[in-house]
């Protein structure tokens, strides 16, 4: 299948993907163990998964990484979505790696070996983000036509309340991600949620989503045939780093005229950066480009204040269920 | 002096209070090393402190937990905020001590020491918490009409932006701060803001109330007598935990009707928990207290969702600098 990256018009694809059945599913929480909606469901899952039970699908709640998760750390040695590289996935084992390392090979061998068709059909890993970015739907393939059907039908179920996709296939800024292991990998982020803080409101919009996608699949295994449609997404563009000192230290802050408006239209000669003496300084550059992960807590060490991204629709062609 | 506690009628104490001059003043960041408004203001008047100068006062600004503070942590082995006990800074020095401990009586030697005629007459500690508290003064007596002063001079110059007054007295619920080491000690806690994270209009909030509390001292050492007034205070009754299981993990959240409520009032029958599976914990007891730090990150590991208070009006006498 090939990927259709369509700007403006948008045009339908005439194919029809035939996709195998999807049975196996996991929801990961706890990538990051300070992420607390995706612990607290998936915890609770585990005591008692009816809930994320469907007909014809074996959903398995998983705890990925239990140690970040004991401390109420976003990781102990480094970061496990950013873990799942092939170097890492076949180094030898041992105590001397670092312990996210050997829990990912664990992880790929309970729900892969990525890449083979031994590996489980679809992982939802729930994140959450200091950023005020509403429900977000991560996608690492625009040619993935299941996952963005998917997509579509959380996007109707849950109107008019909204659910964001953003498009990570940057040939620099893509990561290992833990659901990298499945044949269909989605990330789910919802904020604002400080790290370390389960807040209801985002708990509630969490578990709502994944009842539609779970819901999506069930109807995709009884044969539903889905048609095609299209689908908007924010594809990663570039990384925006805070200014910094030659330390390294940070020399200015977010702009409050840009703090909280994810997905908003960024242009140049916007305000962008507030310096700790108050100069304001302007975003420059192409656009509009649309910001998001504005204020990540867990991102100044990873040198980004945001990421830019360009609205794209992307066409998803019919799928059905290969019989 | 004796402390006056006056609920409704208030009356004007008789009393003026002549303090010996306030000439030696330290501001503390980083006490929590990921309550990062704090740290970059203190950071940046570490490098240039003519923004903290005033006449007639010397002012330090000061990194409480350096090591924290590089790890982005709340602390390295135990809560410093809570290390300084007569027992902590008594006990015999050595690197078996947790590096709190240690830390705590490096402070107090520089600043303290605590309880003694030496000590630094005022410690500003800045704070930031997760819960949507606004700009909060945290007084550790009422009895302190120096301080007392200082917070209607804050709320005056503020206004019409508000700043509450938490009096934390409470025989077991208070505990041995760093800025205890002072003989006037002031808590300044702003949010909401997550940790890890720095946001302008939180910094910005800061630094303004940093400003006045600054002007204060300047004019109360030049001889300004500042007359008899009365202060509203929130007064530290009681912790409420979260619900928990038998593995003292938490059952339900805090509730949506109440998050964010801080300083709002709770009476008994009003929402407070929101448990997992949907169900609603009333509060129950006499009311209407006034919640505080909801849902506070830090407070998870001190089994505490929030903090009740009640409204009091404390008198302050004229107070004017001993000639
Ligand atoms: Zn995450
Ligand atoms: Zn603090």
């Amino acid at each position: 299948m090939q990927s259709r990256l369509l700007s403006a018009p948008w045009t339908r694809p005439a194919v029809r993907a035939a996709t195998p059945r999807a049975g196996r599913v996991a929801v990961f929480g706890g990538t990051h163990g300070n992420e607390l909606s995706g612990v607290a469901l998936v915890g609770m899952w585990v005591k008692d998964g009816a809930e994320i039970q469907r007909s014809g699908v074996a959903t398995t709640p998983f705890i990925a990484n239990p140690r970040a998760v004991e401390r109420c750390a976003r990781y102990v040695d480094t970061d496990l979505n950013r873990a799942f590289t092939a170097e890492n996935l076949s180094a030898l084992s041992g105590d001397e790696l670092p312990y996210e390392v050997r829990r990912a090979q664990e992880i790929n061998r309970l729900f892969g070996p990525k890449g083979t068709a031994d590996a489980y059909d679809v992982i939802f890993d729930l994140h959450n983000t200091t950023s005020n970015m509403g429900c977000t739907l991560i996608l690492e393939s625009s040619s993935d036509h299941f996952v963005l059907q998917m997509v579509r039908h959380v996007q109707k179920a849950c109107a008019p309340a909204g659910c964001s996709v953003l498009l990570n296939e940057h040939p620099l800024l893509k990561y290992s991600t833990s659901r990298s292991v499945a044949k269909h990998p989605i990330g789910l982020e919802v904020g604002p949620q400080p790290q370390g803080v389960l807040r209801s409101n985002i708990f509630e919009s969490m578990r709502l989503i994944l009842k539609h996608a779970l819901d999506f699949i069930e109807l995709f295994n009884c044969g539903v045939e889905f048609p095609a449609c299209s689908v908007d997404v924010f594809r990663v563009l570039e990384r925006v780093d805070y200014p910094r000192d030659a330390n390294g230290n940070i020399t200015a802050m977010v702009h409050p005229h840009l703090q909280d408006c994810d997905w908003e239209p960024l242009s140049s000669g916007d305000p962008m950066f507030q310096t700790f003496d108050g100069r304001t300084i302007e975003y420059q550059g192409p656009g509009p480009v649309y910001p998001a992960f504005i204020n990540e807590a867990a991102y100044y060490e990873k040198q980004q204040a945001f990421v830019t991204t360009r609205r794209e629709t992307l066409s998803a062609c019919a799928v059905r269920k290969l019989q």
